[in-house]
């Protein structure tokens, strides 16, 4: 059973140049003055989906249990998408049934899936460009003092999963994605520890756009300064970065980008 | 009676790469531990007093009855531009007298507008520089802890306007001005539905820089991607926007712009 | 005797693009829920201990007594480099043994140097390139808890400081170093008002890149718009600003540059 706490996160591609947090928090007070609201990233690219559900993947799990973990990028505000709410395990999700969640519900047991269809619990009149204000930080206001899930709205079956590239084994050659770049231009990709793991406990190569950048590390600071650098980073993924600089300039990274680990 | 809470609400151009809003939050709650601070903005462009205006008229009503809104671009600090308190009938505002507060005060009865000069209630000694942490911020965890607005200085009758472009209604075409780019590049522009409704119940045609927008629409994925729409955004203003995309960029707008509304 | 109080702030290059700041917080939330943590910054330069240094050496002094200060810019991240929680008379800092705490703490009566080893108190397992998450913000939650400073490991003589220039003083002209450069174009120097106080009581005379600036000023509007100017700022330093506009493009202003102030 999850026991009623009070902490709200925000993942937005709403940006800091405007108001639009700013009201969402303010949204939220007025419901719930108790409520401690987080703010993990607003600085999503504008309708970048994917970059939003992987950033909430990455820390989702590091908040107190109970947290409801609101994520809005929404490009299709104001159409027909359905608007969710997720009840898992050990935490609450609101978002627009895109997919920007579903990369941190693939993590979680899921015990109960909501459409936001109770116009009780909005900001009235809802504006058709604005839900985050309107339809996501009231509800999840509401929640956080305790509302039950199901006064939202309807049970749904499912919901939208992003495509996400699956790492691929073949012939001793592990097959990954550059999935995200992040400030320091250190490249995340697709490949996990456990993957790793299946080429073996023998030495490993990571070769990048044709270029060997050498074996796993233990750290930046383990190869000389401007070289690049391949280890396991903080979201237990196999990560490429330059000691003292830019993977993604350095080595011209998009995401997209193959990357292979073999044997050898 | 507005009953004692302690929401502060910030809205600034001092930016988040360095230590001023930090530094403000910092003197607040030497002060008053137990208040709630909320960013609106801080990367109001440096001087902007318009775009600040419109940020703080944009965000202040979502927030709790009794909050209080600190708005701080302020090119003339340092000299004898006045400093500001006014209470109305849901709020308190704080600032510098230069209109970054006016255009939320012209939605708010008033109850009493008064001039900061005692600086008991300042932290002293007080710089010509940084009247947000010197001034504004120790005014507004006073309030916040209950102070009466008397005590901080004499009543000033009136305080300075901004100059605002007005509609203008002509021969059956509305005539307004872009006001506000967003992060998204949509422009909102000074008509409101109001404004829209003296064209009549019929048809209506947006057009922006002899550009045929088209009619309103009711949210950004009504037209294809890449095209643009017209249609009242969360503000309650005309507001045009590119689905999917930038329509600063793509439409060349820029403050200023004029648009029109017309009957067909 | 410092009181147990729950105020931490952070000051980070990890930029607010990704999700590490935001991670950072719900670690410390799930370890101490009632927790006030405020941003100073989180925007300094990848890697740019100095600045870093230099931000929090600005701000800290502004926060309530016994607040916890954690600064995270740690290009050295997992490698051997110690990390420490120190106490002073009125703080705590927490960080990377590698200056950048080092502006700070030169300003405050040290009480006691801790390296943190006991890994008891850290997020297990440890990454090695994300001790905010993982080793800073979870200590910083403990400190606030009231957890004796002497648990997170043993006693350290001294730590690492930042080289900083010194002002010096040669035939009556006082020679000093632009130090940093905020939002708004000022220039920040390393001269404090008791540096310029040696040149005695009569008229000066700024002069920067073999420009004269001209006297101290009270404050920006004192030149007309689009002048430079010079002044005391807000940090007690030195600081050369242009009215209305950004010194730093203006005079073509970088960090490093001399500055020279002499009597007339």
């Amino acid at each position: 059973m999850i026991s009623r706490m009070s902490v709200i996160t925000l993942t937005t591609d709403f940006g800091l140049k405007d108001w639009f947090v700013g009201t969402m928090k303010g949204v939220i007070l007025r419901i719930n003055p108790r409520a401690t609201i987080v703010d993990i990233t607003h600085e999503i690219g504008c309708g970048e989906i994917a970059a939003g559900a992987f950033a909430l993947a990455a820390s989702y799990r590091h908040f107190p249990k109970a947290t409801i973990h609101v994520a809005v990028v929404d490009p299709g505000v104001g159409s027909e998408r359905p608007a969710l709410a997720v009840r898992t395990r050990d935490y609450f999700f609101v978002g627009p049934d895109n997919g920007v969640l579903s990369l941190a519900l693939a993590g979680q047991r899921i015990l109960s899936v909501r459409r936001l269809t109770n116009e009780r619990f909005f900001l009235r009149p809802v504006s058709r460009t604005f839900h985050g204000r309107d339809v996501f930080s009231p509800v999840a206001a509401h929640l956080s003092k305790g509302l039950a899930l199901e006064k939202l709205g309807p049970r749904q079956r499912g919901f939208v999963r992003l495509s996400w590239p699956a790492p691929r084994l073949c012939q001793a050659v592990l097959h990954g994605t550059i999935v995200y770049l992040d400030r320091f231009g250190n490249a995340f990709t697709n490949l996990a520890t456990a993957d790793i793991a299946r080429l073996g406990t023998g030495g490993l190569e990571v070769v990048l756009k044709r270029r060997r950048v050498g074996p796993l590390r233990s750290c930046y600071a383990a190869v000389p300064v401007g070289q690049p650098v391949a280890l396991i980073g903080s979201a237990g993924l196999l990560e490429v970065a330059v000691n003292g600089g830019s993977a993604a300039e350095t080595l011209r990274l998009k995401i997209g980008d193959a990357i292979k680990v073999r044997s050898i």
